[in-house]
């Protein structure tokens, strides 16, 4: 290595040192403005916010940080192989603002806090027209963004795919989410057809809060969670923050009537916990470890979550505890009744209370319709008639209000691009569920509590590679094929017709 | 006003708007590392917290800062009244802080940090040594800092005293600390002597979180304090934090077996925040509202805590709730058992958990030490010896270990002067107890629960003047007399003769 080179990669993790700080401060910042923050200092804490994420900007944006990510691209062959991943990020990512200057982030950061503001409100009073001119602000900022890029992508939906996703962009989506939905709509067309009835009286029953709480400790303690590097609080709406490297702080919502959809959700967060909790050392020192695309994050956590969560072994493993705990409630209910509850397929409006099976159709509306967003397609103010009409076309129900219809959840007050993930996940890990099961006796595993070797072997082959490669790189690492939601398809096949006595 | 003035107060609020985003950063950080950060992430927080600090610390005692206040200062006669009190104080810290350097101050808060970490251990191992050296620190950084200062008094205790409660000295507390140890000690040999028997089987019953939880809430709402203004959480020691205006939080600690410890913990941290919540507007517009002493928030807090919360009236008020809510646990306990229970009069060790009448030794003894410590005149690894002897003396109680000793508190790791304000607040609302019983019904607005009125009168009386006045001041405004511990010991004699029915 030249000496310039490692004085340039000195000064580089100077700064990369200072930003680190002010990402502990903002993560913290953030996780409380979700969390604790009380009402009337919402928009004061939603300032700080502002100013802080504005002030890291302008160090991440500084004229020496570009110079030495610059230097440092042009000699990147001098650098170890963590340091080329390291550059590489920092190179895309210069690209990506180098032309944006600090007053241009603070004023989208201003629109995207009255989005924000703006989308809960239109919530709140079930009214779409309020969320409206910030929705179009967000296509606005998109574009505005996308033209100041060096490295933009022809296509404006591709670009903020990329940011979500590196390199899955529509070319791929167009196929997965055709094949996707066809298979689908196939398999709900058929366990509509089912004559088997899953039990669910008790599915509503009210279970104290406490009690809920002590559960969700119970569960993320069993699936490998540390507590000594975490925190469990409630939110609004769940979410997993990783605050620091020993510190990734995981969140949910208790609804008395609905002690499954917080036992899903738990599972769920713990999930992304996890994976953040058992990154490499060397990810951190060298700070790449937030390099995990939103994909593969979510097939972590949706691993955990229907993988893991909704296997009749897992459900065997909790059972003799829920018994326990809810005896008063739920006593009633059998360790069979309980697995099939949790796997009701039924369509929904609610994304985030659907089932396994019809999940990825509230997905794949979210892709057509960003799509069309994106593309002018659909005006704006057209937004909630087409959503209405794709939830009656793909999953034959309509909603009643925007509240449980298009503004249900909080990220289009934010952009477009996340949605696709949660999908990809799925397939994802359904690829990679083949692999497990080849290497040890993961369902021995699950029934057995044995999650020390399941994270072992997810800590080898899942997470330890999540950082330094693409997500296209790293499922041929893992599985050595290209992304299809074939194998998720089969796997839903095969667990749903024995549930619903298919043929 | 001249233009130059103008001018300089409209860059003075510049800056002051600036820290004030700091502030929220910092106060929100500190809350985190005393409340949901996980064990394993104390250590990276810590540094963040003092990098930030640091670079408010920067900002604070910028040139720009120094000469505007400066400038400010020479035209004091120019300003409004509240931005004179504004001047006054941030003169006051420029001559204090003026000779520190921000390497100077980075210095000192990581001596801090590592001397909380130390104290830590050290109450954990219950072993004093593993503090000593920090405590020595802590006695340096003192001597160094007031070495720096402009406007430093001539004896060092004298300094720390004043920086907690402005003007308040050893010249006043020598005085009033005999008068109060006398009077304790004689009301506390006569109950000492009573025949009278309280009820106390039922003090350590176990009684679950969740309910203690659901009482909190209840008390906290009861007393006027808002939630949408503040937020309950746990805590190791609890404290009430100010972390912007429309945010004032208090924290608790559950024991199952200790239910009225928590009662009269939420009480005297939610009047902390009923103090915070009911600030001037114009208080904050005017950057005043964190000027209130130690001793003036201590007042507050132990009015809701101890005149209110454990008289007759208040235990009347909350009893059908109490009774109702732990009617499982503690459903056999008459309104006047829960009285007189939780005014049980016992030396004993532990602070926190001392009654109204012996708390006061607990402070005597303190502030004999730190005066002590401060002047050298007990060395630094004779500190425990020395605590163990004042407490057998003036308690009849000897620790067994440095955790129920000398090691019990954290503040001591941060410095001294402090614990002066306990006993000062006990004594200043004692006081002004005399004039809120003149200008309404007291007793009957506490036991019909009209704590509108009580917090009108304390908003109007008390509040409204704290950031404005020093402590004897406001003390004279508000009674009408000097410093003493006269009408405390004569509530306490009054109170507590006829609850040991003494002659």
């Amino acid at each position: 290595m030249e000496d310039i080179t490692k004085k340039n990669l000195a000064e580089l993790y100077k700064n990369l040192k200072k930003m680190e700080l002010y990402r502990h401060a903002l993560g913290l910042l953030n996780f409380d403005f979700e969390t604790c923050v009380p009402r009337d200092s919402k928009e004061d804490e939603a300032n700080v916010i502002s100013f802080f994420s504005n002030e890291y900007f302008k160090i991440a944006t500084s004229k020496k940080m570009k110079a030495t990510t610059v230097a440092l691209y042009e000699h990147i062959d001098e650098l170890d192989e963590i340091d080329k991943v390291l550059v590489k990020h920092l190179y895309r990512e210069y690209l990506k603002t180098k032309n944006v200057s600090p007053k241009t982030q603070m004023r989208w950061s201003q629109l995207y806090n009255k989005s924000y503001i703006d989308w809960y409100n239109a919530k709140t009073n079930s009214d779409f027209s309020l969320f409206s001119e910030s929705l179009s602000n967000m296509i606005e900022i998109a574009k505005e963004d996308v033209g100041l890029r060096e490295n933009a992508l022809p296509d404006l939906y591709d670009n903020l795919l990329d940011d979500c996703e590196t390199g899955v962009l529509t070319a791929d989506l167009d196929v997965f989410f055709a094949e996707l939905k066809d298979g689908l709509i196939e398999l709900i067309g058929k366990i509509k057809n089912s004559k088997h009835v899953i039990r669910e009286d008790f599915i509503s029953r009210k279970v104290p809060i406490y009690k809920q709480e002590q559960f969700s400790n119970y569960l993320l303690k069993l699936n490998g969670y540390d507590f000594n590097k975490g925190y469990l609080t409630t939110t609004e709406h769940p979410f997993t923050s990783e605050i620091a490297k020993n510190d990734a702080r995981v969140t949910t919502h208790y609804h008395e009537d609905m002690v499954l959809l917080n036992i899903y959700s738990v599972i769920h967060e713990g999930g992304h916990a996890i994976f953040m909790q058992n990154q490499r050392d060397e990810d951190h020192e060298h700070f790449i470890n937030d390099s995990i695309t939103n994909g593969m994050h979510e097939s972590v956590s949706r691993f955990y979550e229907n993988i893991i969560g909704r296997s009749e072994e897992y459900i065997h493993l909790i059972y003799p505890k829920f018994h326990e705990l809810f005896a008063e409630e739920l006593g009633d209910v059998t360790e069979r009744e309980l697995y099939e509850a949790v796997n009701i397929v039924r369509p929904s409006l609610i994304r985030t209370e659907a089932d396994e099976v019809t999940y990825g159709l509230h997905i794949v509306i979210r892709y057509e319709m960003e799509k069309m967003i994106c593309s002018g397609k659909v005006k704006i103010d057209d937004v909630p008639k087409m959503w209405n009409k794709l939830y009656t076309d793909y999953l034959g129900v309509t909603p009643e209000s925007d509240k449980d219809g298009v503004l249900q959840d909080v990220h289009w007050s934010s952009g477009f691009g996340y949605f696709p993930s949660y999908a990809l996940g799925n397939a994802y890990n359904a690829m990679y569920l083949k692999e497990i099961s080849k290497d040890m006796d993961f369902k021995g595993a699950i029934s057995s509590g044995d999650f020390a070797s399941i994270t072992a072997w997810m800590k080898e082959h899942v997470f330890a590679h999540a950082n330094v490669l693409t997500p296209k790189e790293w499922l041929s690492e893992l599985t050595g094929k290209t992304l299809s939601a074939k194998d998720f398809l089969e796997y839903l096949n095969k667990k749903y017709s024995a549930i619903y006595e298919l043929d």
